[in-house]
């Protein structure tokens, strides 16, 4: 065959009698139409890798219906504040891969982690010094976090939606009767960079099994927990810095190496310690006894995640 | 390093500090505790194919968000009469991939093709002769088949699920108001192997952009229509033949070689002629000017498809 009648093969486009072996090339060809160029990459590659794990794994028809009822079975369980496939995405890895991907740190910046399903963006504004949660949802514990960038300039004016679960490990939108926010709300930094609340000494949690992601779990036999932990996600107040998704881990947690989500980080881990200070006490209004956290958050710049992204890697 | 340290260290479940470069083995591990090795084997080649997918597209966390909710609004299209994952499966050459792998025919069977999104379970039973359609819904055809098997035997007591839309290009279940079955129904194979119906003259029909599938069609310039055709599911009275999903698509239709799922195959391309002969319309209960379509299905037997299965291909 010679070298034009090949190039003539690969670029006309047969939506007619397709087979094992003709049909990606031609998919790719048909979806190569629209002038988006990122797009149409995108789609390139999902064929590509698409076609080659059926070809790999050759699923019978009746894996085929079965991934089609699992699908559609996430996709109920989506509500505005509930989102399966991005569990579903936790639970594989690819939330964490795409966050890193994104997200490169200079070491002495906050790591970023998932995100995570129960995110909602109705939290209410809460002033310094206030509760997250309604009365009686568990063991009071105080938050003082500073925000800072990798040269120590505190940042102020930044908006951080704070969010976490009961002390039965359950988020808000867990519970069908949710009629506002709980254990969520929206922080502001002074201008030493300081926000501090109040809130649940954050506990370990199961994956729900009431959907398709939690059930997969327990088909693999895998753990299907959460360590204790906090979620952060920190607008920045102007283009000059990052925002951050991130989450502080109580040390000690039993699943602190154990992540169902795989989103837990040595520098995420926090100490939770007792207020144990009249003073101190006095100042934030809780008990010596009550929980307390500290941390200090560290935003880059744009410009420092450019240079991290646009850097040759190792390999 | 020796040979051992990398052996631990490849074996060795870490899930704490994931990284770009380690969440992919990490994740294949943890998953690996499954007792079923085939639910292993697909979960391990799922993880690599959709991180090295990752990797390789770097999706922003826009794109990733896109997705989750490209993938949530699929699954609220599906109902038990709408299975929008499977044409989405459809439009990326998916379904037809997943066919051709499982359902190798010798050159003398009938081909099989998409089962598509609008297949239902409730067809009710029709004796030959019947109509599947209620009155009104198009210019009626009339459609003479056999089954046999390759060496010419006819299959008697076959059941055939046949559906297909009205003449205004839309199944029974794009219409809100269903309130049973129309344009479908389950006929059996008499002893000579036939099984006769009237029907609707097949129209062709876009792919509805009532949902993500098809509004991803319109996103990348791709033709949205499918070509005029019936479509059988033909489910084998013993177990010595496989059952056929398949379809009849009629000559001369614009987009005979544009179909937006990749279904068509030349060998399943049929003439609609006119009935034409007055003994043959009275023997039908039809007019002589009613639309003719005449098919000769023939089956494998599961012998012959494993035969194929297990033969080793040219590459």
């Amino acid at each position: 065959m010679s070298n034009d009648s090949t190039t003539s093969t690969n670029t006309t486009l047969q939506l007619l009698d397709l087979t094992i072996d003709n049909i990606t090339k031609n998919v790719k060809l048909v979806n190569s139409q629209t002038p988006n160029t990122r797009l149409k990459f995108l789609m390139e590659k999902l064929v590509d890798y698409l076609h080659n794990y059926v070809r790999e794994t050759r699923p019978t028809i009746e894996e085929f219906n079965e991934t089609m009822k699992f699908l559609a079975e996430c996709g109920h369980m989506c509500t505005n504040v509930r989102q399966e496939f991005v569990l579903l995405s936790d639970i594989l890895g690819v939330s964490v891969l795409v966050d890193a991907l994104n997200n490169p740190k200079p070491t002495n910046a906050t790591e970023s982690t998932v995100l995570g399903p129960f995110y909602t963006d109705d939290a209410q504004d809460v002033a310094n010094g206030d509760s997250i949660a309604s009365p009686g949802k568990g063991e009071i514990c105080l938050v003082l976090a500073t925000i800072k960038d990798t040269k120590g300039n505190p940042i102020e004016g930044a908006k951080i939606d704070v969010w976490e679960t009961d002390s039965n490990g359950r988020y808000d939108n867990q519970y069908d009767e949710r009629d506002r926010p709980d254990m969520r709300g929206r922080l502001t930094s002074n201008k030493n960079g300081e926000f501090f609340f109040k809130c649940v000494k954050p506990v370990s949690y199961p994956i729900s099994s009431d959907g398709p992601a939690g059930k997969l779990l327990e088909t693999l036999h895998r753990p299907a927990r959460r360590p204790a932990h906090i979620h952060f996600r920190i607008y920045a107040p102007n283009s000059t810095y990052d925002d951050l998704v991130t989450a502080l881990y109580i040390r000690g947690d039993p699943y602190e190496s154990n992540d169902a989500v795989f989103g837990v980080k040595k520098s995420l881990i926090v100490d939770v310690g007792k207020v144990e200070d009249a003073s101190l006490a006095k100042k934030y209004d809780v008990n010596e006894q009550d929980w307390l956290i500290r941390y200090n958050f560290v935003l880059t710049t744009r410009d420092e995640t450019q240079a991290l992204l646009t850097m040759p890697t190792a390999d």
